[in-house]
Parts: structure tokens; C-alpha cells; sequence
């Protein structure tokens, strides 16, 4: 209760408050245009740091985001915990045998993603050193050139799986595959990094001798994937059987990972290794209930990461000091090393050529781990000023990139939801009709604008469907539907009746819930994928009770939303 | 990232977790022995601070939990989030229902526990000045002595929260009582400290008047719980309806309550108030859904509370500068002001003799609002440091007392559960037999000894039960039972019978699991709940499939415990 004033401390949560906020705002808008939401992370901190508050409103962002000061040290602080957290989730989705399975396409696309870029960008600082503005630094060529090097080589592991999980891509074949390179570049990064601190006669962590420190890292990485992991897998069990539940094994699996990650910081390498390698632990253990890894994820993914990914844009005015050549030199020999290593590596082990070009962009991203890097290398003389800001703006730019490119390269798409197609306009409250030919017609009339049909026309196709058939599918939800000519996307009508409808339920119970379906005539998945939506959502205990109950089109389309989460009540 | 180094980082990390580990097995052990769980939490601060740690390994103290500098402020501005996160979770928790129905015994609660401690102590301290050591301090009397009756009258929200969670009373009538008529208190001690701070010229916050400070918290405190309240209530709807689940809802919990929670501290309150009035909101909103409540509490009370708790032992050394004459006569007066105030005041409310004196105890906890006004006080020089180490002393002891107490007063008895008795020496990890008969033999041979009676005494007992009616419960599950004389406490055996057993059950299925529960002739109550707790656990989809797959007792005893997660799979 010394270093913080009452002042401090109203200020760090006003300023918490704010940065949380935009970064969740801007990364569900960036969600909205297709794109990952660490891009609008990233930039709510970008808006909020220097390049632009800090320009406009130099006050403000004094007050809000100082530098220096407890209040800095605390930002810093949360920082490291959230990225030790991050990686935590990171590494307990790691699928471990799929990585196995994976092993030669693993070893090519780590050993290209590292060989490449480390012997181009070597060259790069060796021959062109005026180009890369060595003369900037009070390091020697060859000190220069090595660090040069290794953050060309080191991959972003935080930002790749972030990207990956946001696309759906993580627990996939090619997301494992670009992980396990990735750790493996990074290892690789970090013990090249200790190498070179060691030439500057620097030392890290507790200030063990190179050796040491690389002997430490291959020694505790084969540790955790042997013994360590056996007395993990004997614990877990122990406590879940002698503690509290939730609350053993939750303090259980953040202290081993404060620990972890405590010791691999210590010996030189990041912190995030040791709470990635406790995560891949934790999470490979069959006795890990799916109860303790949601309430991590959830809450370290939404709360604690947004935090981070916002506090990267914080401290870099990236107008300042700005050399627009060497920006590009360092971006282009990013790119150029990482995408022909990895992705070189990714189709000499056998992937496609679009699947190739999709790992070597994934692994390109560096993310906050080269500006720790360059931090590091910035403070300890090794590079200049404007190399930290190239080196930043490369890092930025790069995890931005794989997001968007990815999503194009793989054609990812998601199945449709009804939530995806349904509107206000297309929402009927409280149904009066008192038969199933009322319904249609009722829902016909509130979807022929939006369906671009005239009532008649959309009530005659799914009724005739409708004679077919009754498309009840049981606890009070209906689900007439038809694929119609002239309709040119799906459209989806829901009405609620508060007295109940006979739909000629198998299970005998009256309708409260009438999804009306119409999608294009030659669209075959369309309408099974909302299908199968809308029976996943609405096919739960006391669901219709809950939608009957609502007031309004919002509260029922948040029902909808968030129906995933009712399960576990 | 410039002013916490790489040694930081690792022994903030390192620091965190050791201080995890000890609150949460501490916590454990409180709770083993029928404590609440907060009581192990302050423990692990203290053996960790410069009471123990610091006294035996000075150094090693010093490393790890600097007082000063900027680790010193990190584990501050962590602290303080903590404290915000948490009374976040005690406001969700909250029934306004039951609050505006217990009006009357509320208000009287809430002003004898204001009342009679603040005359109580003012006198005490104006006429003992010496007693009470004012002579310490630089404040004239009159400011000493408004101080220590403001001192005495506060109540510590978070320690009675986390003592009625952890007794299982925080949403029943009594502990609504306590919590509001908390609330009452700690919102006037914060304003009456406002006045004293005014008086000696001192600014908090920012910096406003006193009369400005009052008129903000009571127009505050209105304002939420009416416009607030509807704001946030048509928010919520909107952003689960139109944000990805779960992570708008939760960032927009977090960030609303830590803007909430800076907007009370810079007015001149607490942080803590503003956190809790939002977390009554949100928690009394019917669009909050059950999974956002579970991700918040969970991960809020088992990871950041316990660090919390802990940190309020940290820097204080409560062997140093003690003063045993200020020390008893500070806890005196503290225990007689609150317990006869807030007493009388529940009995004028109408509750019994028993709880009366329960919400006496509950009202007595100070807890770290004291230690926080404490310091405050100390910093501001209106008391020395012998007055600030009695408070501290007062805060912990009436902190730790309510738990024992308020659970022999109202004894509490939780439910029996099937885990209660169940051990390793009557656990059959695969049943040899071939019929109900057979396996109520196995099991009354492993149970014969821990229930004192013979094998052929035990069966002969069940297996007359068993022939009256089957107890095969369904899903796979038997529960063979019976009540008999000589038997003192129950005994539960289980046995899994991989092949099945026909016991005529009522859905056809074969028995995999049998329960076997004896319980004395005259109890009643003992079998039933126990029966009770193997219903809900084990009627779950997949858990008879679990239970047989597994490797031995520790792993089935872990199955049991944690089988109230698996819901949400």
C-alpha cells in the first residue's frame, strides 16, 4: 500500500476500463468485416497509445497509459501475467497427438521456417548493413547481423494461435502443424537470442552463462514431456478427488503455470515457453474436466488477452521516428525469408499448394514476442531507434496479414446459423394464428418483402412441403420450410405462439415456436445447415418456455445466441 | 516494457504462483477442518510475510515480495483489481428481493451497527485518550478520536461475503441481512472518513470537497440502482444478441465494473463500492446467464480472492512494534460496539436470540477495509504505528472469528454426501459377481469391517431390503441399502461390475455401478441424502461409461467429486 496512491489506483481501473472496452469493441467489429479480432485488439491499442491519442490528446494519454511510474510497472506487470495466462490456453489446445501424427510435415516446415529466414536476412545484414542501418547501433556487424537475424527467424506463437482459433483453424491438422513449427522457431529464436547477449557480455534472466542457459531450456522441455507430465497426470487426479471443486484443481493449474513459466523467464528463455509447455500438459491429461477448461479459456481468452494484444499499440508512437526505407527492407526480408522457408518446408511435407502458402503467412507473424525482442535489444544497445520501430512495424504488420490471407487461401466458411438470416421485420411475437396454415400464412406475409416473393407465392411453397409432411421436430418447435425458385438467399421467419399450434407433433406437444425456412431452389446445404441449427439451439430443456417468456426481437435473438451456455445450468 | 526487467518478470511470476499455492492449499486445509476457507487464505500471507518468512529467511522474503519499487507496485495494482473483480462477484451474488423484504430488519442492523460502535469508541478514545494511544499520532483528539470510532464502525464486505459463501449462507435471509447492513456501514465509514481526511486538509480522490464527495456517493448509489440499473438491463440483451458468446457479455461485465469501480474510487470512496453496486445490477438482470455467472465466480474467487486474502498478510510483521495494552483495548472495543449495535439492532428486526448474535459476529469482521483505512490514516499521520498494528491485529482476529462461531451458532450441517464415506478400503474396483445376491456379498465383505459387523450380519441386513424392492435406480446404477442397529455412522462401499448385473431395474438396463449404504437403525435422515447425492451425481448421460473405464479409487473418487461440471460438456 506504498507505491500507489488512491489517485493511481482510480486512474489504472478507469484507464483498464477503457482499454478493455475498445479492445473488445473493435475486435467484435473486426469479427464483423471477416477478420480475426486480435487485428481490432491491436488496434484499439494503436488508438488509444501515442500514434494517435498520444498525438491528439498528449494529456489524456499521459494520464491514461503513463510510461513510467507504478502505474507503468502495473500495466507491465498484467501484461506478462496476461501473456503467461494466454499461452497457458494456448498450450492446453494443443492436440499432442496430432502433432505426433503430423511429425515429418513439422520438423520441414520448422527447420525452413528457421534455416531460411536466418541465413537470408544473415546475408541481408551482413552485405547490405548501410540498407539496414547497422550504423545506428553500437554493436558490431556480427552482433548486429546475428540479432538481425534471429528476429527474422523467431515466429509469433500468441498471434498464430490467436489467428488460428479465431478462423476455426486451431485443432485442425495445419494449425497443429504451424504451432509446433512455431514453438519450434521460437525456442530456436530465444536460445539464438541468449547467445547473442552473451556475446555483448549481457546477461539475462539469472544470469547464466549461453551454455547454460540452452543445456536448461532442451533439458526442462524434454523434463515436462516425460516426467513432468507423468506427476502432472498423477496430481491432477489427487486433487480433483481432495480439494474443492473447481477450486482445487483451478488454483492447481494456474499455480503450475505461474511456476513454469517463472522458471523458463528465469533461465533465459520467455516466460510463455514454460506456461505453453505446463498448458500442452494440462490439457493432453485425461482428467481434465471440460468445466475447468472453459472457465480458463473464456475467461483468460476475453479478458486477459484483449488486454494484452491492446497494450503492444500502447508505448509506440508508429509515426515517429519513422524511415520509410528500412521499414520496407525489414518487411520485405521478413516476408521473403519466412513465407519461401515455411512454406517450402510445408510442400516438401506434402501439403497443398494453398495449404503451403497458408503456414508460410501463419508463420510469418510476429507478433508481441518480436517486440520483446527488439525491446530487449533496443535496451541492451544492439540496435538503434529506428530498427526498434521497423522492427515493431514489421511485427504489427505481419500478424495482421495472416488473418485475412488465410481466410481466403483455405476458403474457410462456417456452417449458417438461422440467427445469420433472421431480422426484426421477419419476427412475429405473438402469432394469432390458431392452425398451421395461419402460421405459414402469418410468417409468409412478414417474410415476402425480405424473400422478394409475394405472400402468396411463399405461403403456397412451403405449405405444399408442409402437406408432405408436418415439420414439427418436438418440444414445441416447428420448422416449416421450402426451397423456392427466385429466392436468392435464405431467409428465415420466426413466429411465437402463446397458446399453442397442432403441428401433428411426433411427441404430441402444441407448437409454441415456428421457424419458417425459405432458401434458393438449387442451394442443397443451405437449408439442412439452418436446419440442423435451429434444432441444436432450440432442442434444450425449457428453451420454448424461455423464448414465450421474452419481450422483444433482441432478447430473443440474444436467447439464440447464447443458448450454448444454457447447457450448463 | 522499460521499467519492469527480465528479473522481475520471472520473480513476479515465481512470487504469484508460491503465494497461489499456499492461499489455495491453505484455504484447503481451513476448510478440512471446518473453517471457511478465508481464514487458510490470511494464514498463507502471513507464514509468506515478514511475520514468519520475513523473520526466519529475510532474504528470500525480500526477493520474493518486495515491499517497494515496482514488483512492490504490481502486486499493489493487482491487489486492488482483485478486491474490484471480487466484490464484482459478491454484488452478482446479491437478491434484491430479499433485501427490500427483510427492509425493517436491514435499517435496524445497518444503524446499530453504525451507531452504537461509533459513540461507543468516540467516547473511548475521548476520554482514554492514553489508553488508546492518540499520543502517537501528530491529529489533534478531536480528529483522533472521529477516526477511531469511524475505524470501529466500518464492516468488512468481502470478509463476511466470502465467510457466508463458504458456510453456504450468503443467499439466505441472514446473510442478506448481513451483507446489506454491511453495505449500510462501509458506506458510512467511507463518507465519515471523507469528513476526518477534510478536516486535517488532506485531498483523496480527486480531490474534492467533503460535502461533494457525499453528495456524488448517495446521488451515485441512486442513480445506479434506478437509471443504471435500466441502462445496463437493455445493454445486456443487445450486446448478447449482436457481440460473439460469451466474450461480449463478459467483456462488458469487466469493463462496466472496472469503469464503475474508478468512478467510486476517484470520488473519494472506495473502488470496491462501485464494483459491487454494478455487480448487483448485472446479477439481478433475468438476461444473465448461468455460464457467465459460473466463468466470473469461478475463475474470480479461486484465483484472484485467494491472492488477495493472502496479500493482506504480506507486508505486515504482527510480532513487530506490538503494543499488547492498545491491542486488547482496540479489539474490545471494536467486539462490544459492533456485536451489542448490529446484535440489538437484528433482535429489534426480529430474528432470534442465535442469529442475532451471528449477524453481531458477521458485522464484526473488518477485514482489508480496515487495513486499507488503516493505512490511509497512517500515511496521513492521524495514527502511529502501534494504533495502525492493533487495527491490522483487530482487522485479522474479528475476520477470522465469525466463521467457527456463526457455523456453531446456526448450526450449519450441510447435506451428507455418498464421498463423506466412501474410501479406499470399501471401494471393489471390479465386482466378481454374477447376481444382485453375489455383489451385495462383495460389498458387505469390504464394508464389513469399517461398519463393525459381520460380513453375514451386513448382507443379511441389505439383501432383506433388496428383496422387499429392487434398487436399481436406472442409468446403469444400484443402490442397495439399509438402516441397521449397531451400525454408528454410515458406511458407503461401491463396487463396479464391469459385465453388468441384472437388478431388475426399471429401464431394463444392466448395473455397472452398486452402491452399497448402511446407515444407524435411527437415523433418518442419513440415508436419504445420501441416496440423494448418488442420484444427482451419477444420473448424468456417460457417467456409468466414465466410472468403468477408470484405473482406480482416487480416479473414481475424483469422477464423483467433480461430476457437477460434466453438465456442461
Amino acid at each position: 500500500m506504498h507505491g500507489l496512491t488512491q489517485h493511481d489506483i482510480w486512474a489504472l481501473l478507469l484507464s483498464l476500463g477503457i482499454l478493455l472496452t475498445f479492445a473488445r469493441v473493435l475486435g467484435e467489429f473486426a469479427q464483423r468485416f471477416g477478420q480475426p479480432a486480435v487485428l481490432g485488439e491491436i488496434l484499439a491499442g494503436v488508438l488509444l497509445g501515442p500514434t494517435l491519442l498520444g498525438t491528439v490528446l498528449p494529456e489524456v494519454h499521459a494520464f491514461l497509459f503513463p510510461l513510467e511510474g507504478p502505474r507503468g510497472a502495473v500495466m507491465e506487470g498484467l501484461s506478462s501475467l496476461a501473456i503467461t495466462l494466454f499461452l497457458l490456453v494456448v498450450g492446453m489446445e494443443v492436440n499432442l497427438s496430432t502433432v505426433w501424427r503430423q511429425g515429418k510435415t513439422v520438423l520441414y516446415v520448422g527447420f525452413g521456417g528457421m534455416l531460411v529466414p536466418f541465413v537470408l536476412s544473415f546475408a541481408a545484414a551482413w552485405w547490405l548493413p548501410g540498407l539496414l542501418g547497422s550504423g545506428e547501433s553500437d554493436a558490431t556487424l556480427l552482433v548486429f547481423a546475428l540479432f538481425f537475424a534471429t528476429a527474422m527467424t523467431i515466429s509469433a506463437v500468441p498471434i498464430i494461435s490467436k489467428t488460428l482459433m479465431d478462423l476455426g483453424l486451431y485443432r485442425t491438422d495445419l494449425g497443429m502443424i504451424v504451432i509446433a513449427g512455431g514453438i519450434f522457431n521460437d525456442l530456436a529464436g530465444w536460445i539464438l537470442f541468449a547467445v547473442i547477449l552473451g556475446m555483448t557480455g549481457v546477461q539475462s534472466g539469472l544470469g547464466l552463462a549461453v551454455g547454460h542457459t540452452i543445456g536448461l531450456t532442451l533439458g526442462f522441455v524434454v523434463f515436462m514431456l516425460t516426467i513432468g507430465r507423468r506427476i502432472v497426470h498423477a496430481v491432477f487426479p489427487w486433487v480433483q478427488a481432495h480439494f474443492t471443486w473447481p477450486g482445487g484443481v483451478l488454483g492447481l493449474v494456474l499455480a503450475l503455470s505461474l511456476l513454469s513459466a517463472a522458471f523458463t523467464e528465469a533461465i533465459g528463455v520467455h516466460a510463455a515457453l514454460g506456461a505453453f509447455l505446463m498448458g500442452v500438459i494440462i490439457g493432453d491429461s485425461s482428467h481434465l474436466r471440460a468445466h475447468t477448461r472453459k472457465v480458463l479459456s473464456d475467461f483468460i481468452s476475453f479478458l486477459f488477452v484483449p488486454l494484452f494484444f491492446a497494450m503492444i499499440g500502447l508505448h509506440i508512437n508508429f509515426l515517429a521516428n519513422f524511415n520509410l526505407v528500412l521499414v520496407l527492407a525489414v518487411f520485405i526480408v521478413a516476408c521473403i525469408g519466412k513465407l519461401l522457408g515455411a512454406g517450402i518446408g510445408a510442400r516438401a511435407g506434402g501439403m497443398t499448394r494453398r495449404q503451403s502458402w497458408a503456414v508460410g503467412f501463419a508463420m510469418n507473424a510476429r507478433g508481441p514476442i518480436e517486440v520483446i525482442l527488439a525491446t530487449l535489444a533496443l535496451d541492451n544497445g544492439i540496435i538503434g531507434e529506428q530498427m526498434f520501430e521497423a522492427l515493431v512495424l514489421m511485427a504489427v504488420a505481419t500478424s495482421v496479414m495472416p488473418g485475412p490471407i488465410m481466410r481466403h487461401l483455405l476458403e474457410r466458411k462456417r456452417p449458417l446459423k438461422a440467427t445469420d438470416f433472421l431480422s426484426a421485420k421477419t419476427f412475429v411475437p405473438s402469432l394469432q394464428a390458431g392452425s398451421r396454415l395461419e402460421a405459414i400464412q402469418e410468417l409468409a406475409a412478414a417474410a415476402a418483402d425480405v424473400a422478394g416473393l409475394s405472400p402468396a407465392a411463399l405461403e403456397a411453397a412451403v405449405w405444399r412441403r408442409e402437406q408432405v409432411m408436418a415439420t414439427s421436430i418436438g418440444d414445441g418447435v416447428a420448422v416449416p420450410h421450402a426451397r423456392i425458385d427466385g429466392v436468392d438467399r435464405p431467409v428465415v421467419a420466426v413466429g411465437i405462439s402463446p397458446k399453442g399450434l397442432d403441428f401433428d407433433a411426433p411427441d404430441g406437444n402444441p407448437v409454441h415456436l415456428v421457424f419458417m425456412i425459405a432458401t434458393p431452389a438449387q442451394d442443397n446445404g443451405a437449408q439442412l445447415e439452418i436446419l440442423a441449427d435451429i434444432a441444436h439451439t432450440c432442442m434444450r430443456p425449457a428453451f420454448v418456455e424461455r423464448a414465450t417468456a421474452l419481450a422483444g426481437y433482441i432478447e430473443f435473438l440474444a436467447l439464440l445466441r447464447t443458448s450454448d451456455g444454457e447447457a450448463s445450468r
